[in-house]
């Protein structure tokens, strides 16, 4: 059968298709370091990566997350030799995910409390906060409408920040 | 530095460590016959399953979840020679991970109508059933009381074939 989604489809069920998609070490990952890093460029990702991505395999999951339509990857109009990468619509609805992930990884691995800040926040914040930080998503990266009232991505970053500063 | 959790722990960041537990094609698919489809023999693993697992790819991931206390192994006390496998307390908090995923994979993947019912029914009875339905895998996996009310694994089950009819 012809696959137009660029996965195997061994069957249709909902969780093997988001595991073909994404069930490896890196995939949410580098969408974690786009969402909440605003990390958009190839050095950015690379460099900042705080669990050491090697430079081939970024390259690799970019242009597979390019190609099941997670990122979108364009000419950065600032810097022509430059690409720069957004997330889609697809991944920023990921969001409600990286939250029950986060809340998860939180309570039964052993996560540093600072690194665990910002799940921390979107878990307390529940299904609202998710949706608040995706309508700012959906303007950082989909050029939409910026929604009024308090910026998420800033009160997780503070919240980052903060948990960092106690820690060290 | 010693790793006592079974991870590498490139970081403490709780996604980090969830995609270094879960972050393969089969883990989740695995846990997910166990906890929706009550398979806890080997061989109901590896003959149930849609997507045709490999039998040496099903017995490496069994031992790797085992090893990372995701699900418990012991000696079956109706046949001494077949080993039962029960998903343990942090397996079944993976619950919202679950119905995230499903929601996500749902509305973003080409999921058919029949293997999309359980995330739909998840999906839509919210963090209420999620909760109800982990009491339930409580009581099968983890001998705890059985919770009182309608069974959600029933439930689901029923979803599911309903589902299933309607497509053939």
């Amino acid at each position: 059968m012809a696959r137009t989604s660029g996965l195997d489809e061994r069957s249709g069920c909902p969780i093997n298709l988001a595991m073909e998609a994404l069930g490896d070490r890196w995939s949410l990952v580098i969408l974690r370091d786009m969402m909440f890093g605003n990390r958009r460029h190839f050095r950015d990702l690379l460099n900042g990566s705080m669990e050491g991505i090697a430079s081939n395999i970024l390259a690799a999951r970019l242009k597979r997350l390019v190609d099941l339509g997670l990122i979108a990857a364009a000419e950065d109009p600032t810097h022509k030799q430059k690409i720069v990468y957004s997330l889609t619509e697809k991944a920023i609805e990921l969001v409600p995910v990286f939250a029950a992930i986060g809340a998860w990884g939180r309570k039964n691995l052993p996560a540093t409390p600072a690194l665990a800040a910002r799940a921390r926040l979107l878990e307390e914040g529940g299904p609202q906060l998710c949706a608040a930080f995706m309508d700012e998503l959906r303007a950082i990266h989909l050029g939409a409408p910026r929604p009024t009232g308090p910026s998420v991505f800033a009160r997780l970053a503070e919240e980052y920040d903060r948990a960092c500063a106690a820690e060290a």
